[in-house]
């Protein structure tokens, strides 16, 4: 049998009635206006950026309805990928821990790309296809967006070329077998494939590459490209509004189980899954203030939240980027070599950065070490490998859990699994081979 | 924070009432009396057996009744982890293939082990717990059995002992790696360990090790450790027995879709899955004759139901296990090196024996190459990378809807999923890392 490189697109099933009919808009939700993005002195980036994007999600980012209809055909997809996830409750970590805490976990992880990133991919694709666009240009870090995006790019027949922070591809040879296998184009970067590519390279810095990297040469390619669409997986409102069934669907589960969280957590990068699990519940912590904790955990090996400015920067190290206002350790930051793509950029969220500022949102950064700790734990006592990024969250609500003197129901996003980042529990666990 | 080696087991929550409240018992639906076990001149294989193995799935082998209860604690266990698990309808490759007919997988691949095993697993953990067994010792074969043993063990504070069939250990760096994190002791087979693995060693034979040199190493552990017991995850009537839950939750589920099964498809190493998937359907089988089809599928390496003897043999080539009848190679037959450990055996199961021997149960043998390709049209088309044991099922369950020349429905068990056996997909599959 040979396996033909363009099928038909797939007829998508019924949607289950328990998948979301809508998304949120987060931005109505926020504490503080959204400081919108801005060209840099002399740059059109944001006139590029108009261009090159999808014109559904460029609408969205306008809407300032409280929420967006999910199209029928995207919440069949949700439905046939396994929408709504499973809420479970991690009762051998409470036992393990002797906590009067209850701790449930939103199960991001189950999806098929093993990641949540697919619920915007699945939405982008959709739109892509709408506005007839053949081709989807875009970046990952860790890989976990590139995964979801070569998945529904499937889905719809379209084309993807993916350009990966290099540090991470080549962590991870099995995860880029899925994505070749998945018929994706796969670009380290820096990458000579593009303009700003060869620019980093040709300065000798961001060798290693990063999230920022990989940005700044999806853009320079799309470009080039009049044909090709440029999407994004994190960092902007409109894919933090596709993530917003995460907690959508966490609410209604909490509700069914007649529990009120009083923590919310999620690991940080560029933002979406954190604002995906806590847009549905920012109402009640106006109302309830500092009784109801929202919890950031972020990478050590990348501190924006906990060490970085609150100021306008480029998302990428070549300003290549319109100037958004996040909390930024400037571009020309040299990340540190780790295994945690996913959080592993200079720069993050406007909409994250806002609820920083405003107090809403605390945050936590953990060193490389005790993530992969955490995430054996997790294995021991839950049965499943966390991805590392997603460690950050399990750690924080594993403090927050230890450190309970009452009960109290902490919830956490398990963002994605670890069995395609086995690399990096290989490298940071001792006697793993004995 | 410092992971310990011994955590308390884990309080279990509430089962639901759609996991099934009883195990069928495969006997009494069989059309034929199953051959017993009995021992080789001179040799008291059956004692021993009887002596190293678990009380409660002894009995169970014994039982006559139409079906046994499943534990509460198994019951809240098998919630835990996902079950019922979803039962998708394939429509993606239904489309692909332009059939008539409507194809369902079942998808045990979402267990958090990847893989069925862990339906037997957790059963038979529970059971040691309950007679107050420490350590279990077990062999497996691709490591979907060793997975599930070390999950289950720890669930319920037990030592896990797994003898890994050397060629598949060697292929599986992750997979090794999650059971070593999981607390497991690990033994790539033929090892030095034991009386057994040394003969192996000494006689130059079976040098790659299979699941029948892992099966003698533990069976010869534990005869030389009284403390210890011996579990199997195949081929044995109780771990058929426990894996009915699939064919049950396949039932209702086909039910509430208004859906009669016409074709029922596994893939079959030592015939768990197959079993556990047919059971349920089996008195239909006898009503209806030749218009409901059961499909073995097996691996060319080892083609057994195709190219067997229906005869007593030995499990192990060394002859420490009873002489059991079922379709066999021969128990000198030297296995090539394949990435598809779960079906790499000489001999199988007496029931599933009994089923083709019967006349009920077709069978079909494929190649590696065509699994792979299989495995990755599966990927493209369904967006989840299959285990290479379950391409085998995917794979006839694609040649009979291709076939199909009018509606019928086509149920195949996804016995597992690939994520930890990319190796294989790495190694067949040209310019993945292109």
């Amino acid at each position: 049998m040979s396996v033909q490189l363009t099928e038909p697109a797939a007829p998508a099933p019924t949607a289950s009635a328990e998948v979301p009919q809508v998304w949120l808009n987060l931005l109505p939700l926020l504490p503080a206006e959204l400081p919108p993005p801005r060209n840099a002195e002399g740059s059109s980036a944001t006139e590029l950026m108009s261009r090159i994007r999808l014109k559904a999600v460029q609408e969205q980012e306008r809407c300032t309805d409280r929420s967006l209809p999910i199209p029928e055909d995207v919440r069949s997809h949700y439905a046939d990928v396994g929408r709504p996830t499973r809420l479970t409750r991690a009762r051998a970590l409470e036992n393990y821990l002797a906590t009067p805490a209850r701790i449930y976990l939103k199960r991001e992880d189950l999806l098929p790309t093993g990641s949540f990133k697919l619920n915007s991919a699945i939405a982008q694709a959709y739109f892509a296809w709408s506005e007839g666009v053949h081709t989807l240009v875009t970046e990952t870090g860790a890989g976990q967006w590139g995964h979801a995006v070569a998945y529904a790019a499937r889905l719809y027949g379209l084309n993807s070329i993916i350009f990966w922070a290099g540090v991470s591809a080549r962590q991870k040879p099995a995860r880029r077998a899925i994505l070749s296998m998945l018929g994706a184009t796969v670009h380290e970067s820096p990458s000579a494939q593009t303009v700003v590519g060869r620019s980093i390279l040709e300065s000798g810095k961001h060798g290693l590459g990063s999230l920022g990297t990989a940005i700044g040469e999806a853009i320079s390619y799309a470009s080039d490209h009049p044909e090709v669409r440029y999407i994004s997986g994190s960092n902007l409102p409109h894919v933090l509004t596709h993530q917003t069934v995460i907690g959508l669907e966490t609410r209604s589960q909490l509700e069914a189980l007649g529990e009120e969280p009083d923590v919310l957590i999620a690991a940080v990068g560029g933002g979406s899954n954190l604002a995906g699990l806590m847009a549905p519940f920012l109402e009640r912590k106006a109302e309830r203030g500092a009784s109801l904790r929202l919890i950031g955990a972020e990478s050590a090996a990348a501190p924006r939240l906990t060490r970085g400015e609150w100021r306008y920067d480029h998302a990428d190290p070549y300003g290549v980027t319109p100037l958004s206002k996040s909390y930024t350790l400037g571009r020309d930051y040299e990340l540190p070599e780790t295994h945690v793509g996913g959080l592993r950029q200079h720069s993050g969220s406007t909409a994250v950065g806002v609820l920083r500022s405003s107090g809403w949102l605390d945050a936590v950064a953990y060193e490389e070490q005790e993530i992969f700790e955490t995430g054996q734990l997790v294995l021991r006592l839950e049965g499943f490998l966390p991805a590392p990024e997603s460690c950050h969250a399990l750690r924080a609500a594993i403090d927050e859990a230890a450190a309970a003197k009452e009960p109290r129901t902490i919830v956490a996003c398990v963002s994605g699994n670890g069995l395609l980042d086995i690399e990096g529990y290989l490298a940071s666990l001792p006697n793993l081979s004995s």
